[in-house]
């Protein structure tokens, strides 16, 4: 097998990572333990998946793969599955062709002439419902939306055509307090473009506001933050140019010699209103939350390595606005390693403590035969980090798994910051086939309070998300 | 693992033959090799899963699982795959209830009491297209029928209620050269009878003709044959009672004590005049052809062994319609071992040379490790037998791998008997997902054209069966 420089394998694989490419649905999934009863809502998963098999230099990760939802709804201690692929329309035009059309990640360079004028989402990087959709993102192209409980696609989302940019990030966020939509494109007129947008949202999903600026240079920015007054949407140190497309390679080159900057955007401001932060580069792609404080400073808080080849830790970035300084500063808050942090989403622009991270504790055994050669991205704990004091408590996994991303779920008419349970897909190389586990958030250290048996295999996802039966329409079908 | 006393693991088992339990659909799969295009139409195959786990002393094969089909639809050298549960009233039931309500095999006695009065059939046992209808045969109860290509249920099918006995063997055989389907039941008149009913469905699906008649002792009669002239339906050493049913054990109980009986019906004739023909107690199931011969006496091969631990062989009873004896003759056409033994089913009831058998050769090497302690099901080839001479030819499968029933399908516009294609799941323990392979009939010994490669586990299978696309209603839906 292929491997990149940090041991991981390379697409096409076989073994636990090889493409899924079904569509399937199980009422009733076998449950071992017991499934709280007042967990009632949907946990949203997405994989990128592949229709057709990608060329050989496609990244180990595959984020050009279609995208492919999975689905668990819960009600009564019961949960049911279905996971379907987001019909886009290079999906379709893929199948129409039986083969595969489109090349490496973000190159145009690679793919079929036949494909040039299409919509190009493949839509596999995460999921959000807001004002009455459920939004399938893909940074390098529009919002397509799905029906939240039978996954079938509904088209593409450009809010009524007031959507100008021409790609809108997969990591939004979501104000707990106002219910807004913070989202932004960049590469926002179309390729290697330094055009960045950003929109706000209603509850209703109007958009109400919208502001563009440049950044100063084009390179990646995957994610952003909220507080109640800011965006902060950093640029990090991974940039490409037409040359580079040109030799046909994937979009994206670590250039360790770039500052990375960070706009800083005042909500509801104009492009004069803009701020860029500087700092040395960082390795990061996912960021936690954000946060103003009366002094006038906004602290944000991320993982990220130095280099390409450190190990990442939480640190907290601070941005003095009532100084003129351009340059952010930057501690360590723990080394908890991970690169995917999640939250109580409630707490999303707030003061808040949490942290759940997964990540791989070095001192527990892991069988690396059955992992299939995948030693480099086994995760065998959930770790939830306080913020503030750096301690932390832990849910470690089984020595023949391996935890996908993580998401919490707040425990109904629970209001505590982290009183809720956490869940994520384990990859079992056992059984060559995946669990669903469920953690109290509190008590992780007491393991699994009720594993989900899947009886097949779902590839590495990418991103995960959980909206509440109250939030989602009423399910008319299972 | 608990294993019976062949060493088979028995129910519920993890590994490769855990209950599958969910409904997937792909499309275009992976294919190694090349379909020969001339492949057009769909091959279908039925397990007996389980939605909810059944009691521990249910057969390790599982038959009182829940009727699962898969749909393999080729076109163009691409193929496309389906799988639904059969949404029997029992399926249903116990998907309200969120938990099984049937016990064990055929034994009303470990049943929930709730579900006393439903239509009992588990549909998981055969499919028949025949008369415009795809018939999901049990042979404990009704057939229901599904849709050929969305395998959407239908309901229960007694032929505009001429059917009246209770139940209807899933081995029913289409006359070749009429289009009839000759179909019977046993048990006919409820649990325990010992009545037998024999119906003629003409190519319509239309009853024309039915007989009913006594069987000397209640015993199973699974398989039938048929001539141009006549019906034969064995009764073999598997034996019940009400008293065996009230401990809780499933229906049958081999019985070595008891004689093979065969009731020779004339097709279209009257119960008086069935005749019954004895021999010594033999444990067989499946039956491969009959044919009707001029000096009055008729042949039928099938495999079977002598009692219950001796390896299964090919035999061939002759029965003499000329004489008053009342005994069949018996004698060994090959050792071929395997007791799943197919055929070109355009030869049915007429002179014919090849029956298709899955067999293990025990010169080859097999990873016990990798099947998980069920080496007892190993089956490592496929071999095509001439029931004329015994001569064999054979098509191996690798060493991780475990064949599951074939299905022969013909080359299109070849007319030659055995002029066409051979294919069959392979279990495939090594990366625990399922592979289709396809063999050219005339060369076994050229390994598999074709693999379609799946990527989940498909538990072991019941039957199998093709229909041409010239035989389906044209496709609406992929």
């Amino acid at each position: 097998m292929a491997v990149d420089f940090r041991g991981h394998p390379m697409f096409p694989s076989t073994g636990f990572n090889a493409p899924t490419r079904f569509e399937a649905d199980i009422y009733d999934c076998e449950v071992w333990g017991k499934i709280p009863s007042d967990i009632d809502g949907t946990f949203y998963r997405i994989q990128c998946d592949f229709q057709y098999r990608p060329p050989q230099n496609e990244w180990p990760t595959g984020f050009n793969g279609d995208g492919h939802v999975s689905r668990f709804r819960f009600k009564d201690g019961n949960v049911n599955f279905r996971s379907r692929y987001v019909q886009t329309a290079r999906l379709q035009a893929e199948r129409e062709a039986h083969r595969r059309l489109y090349g490496v990640y973000r190159n145009h360079y690679t793919d079929d002439p036949s494909v040039a004028k299409l919509e190009r989402s493949a839509a596999n990087t995460h999921l959000y419902w807001h004002g009455g959709k459920l939004l399938v993102l893909k940074e390098d192209s529009l919002p397509w939306h799905i029906d939240p409980h039978t996954l079938e696609t509904r088209g593409i989302w450009t809010f009524n055509g007031r959507y100008t940019a021409t790609s809108m990030s997969a990591h939004p966020k979501i104000d707990p307090v106002t219910g807004e939509m913070i989202a932004y494109g960049y590469q926002a007129k179309g390729d290697l473009t330094n055009d960045v947008a950003v929109y706000t949202m209603n509850r209703h999903g109007d958009i109400t506001h919208e502001v563009w600026f440049k950044a100063p240079y084009v390179g990646i920015m995957h994610d952003c933050a909220i507080t109640q007054n800011y965006v902060l949407i950093p640029l990090v140190a991974r940039t490409t140019s037409d040359a580079r497309l040109k030799t046909g390679e994937p979009m994206w080159a670590w250039d360790g010699n770039l500052s990375t900057m960070v706009a800083v955007v005042p909500r509801g401001g104009t492009s004069k209103d803009v701020r860029w932060f500087k700092g040395p580069a960082r390795n990061t792609l996912h960021f936690l939350n954000a946060r103003d404080h009366k002094d006038g400073r906004i602290t944000m808080e991320l993982p990220t390595s130095s280099g390409e080849r450190d190990a990442s830790q939480i640190r907290r970035w601070t941005f003095n606005m009532n100084s003129k300084k351009d340059t952010f500063d930057e501690e360590v808050v723990s080394t908890a390693n991970g690169v995917l942090a999640r939250m109580d989403d409630r707490f999303l622009s707030l003061p808040y403590k949490y942290c759940y991270v997964g990540n791989r504790d070095p001192n527990l055994p892991f069988d690396k035969a059955r992992a299939g050669g995948m030693g480099g991205f086994v995760t065998n704990q959930y770790q939830r980090v306080d913020v503030n004091t750096g301690a932390t408590s832990s849910y470690f996994v089984g020595p023949v798994q391996s935890l996908q991303e993580s998401c919490f779920m707040p425990r109904k008419g629970g209001r505590a910051e982290g009183d809720g349970y956490l869940m994520g897909i384990a990859n079992n190389y056992e059984s060559m086939s995946s669990d669903l586990v469920i953690v109290d958030a509190q008590r992780l250290e007491e393991g699994a309070i009720a594993t989900v048996k899947l009886p097949f295999r779902l590839r590495g996802g990418t991103h995960t998300n959980w909206f509440g039966a109250d939030e989602l329409p009423s399910l008319v079908q299972a």
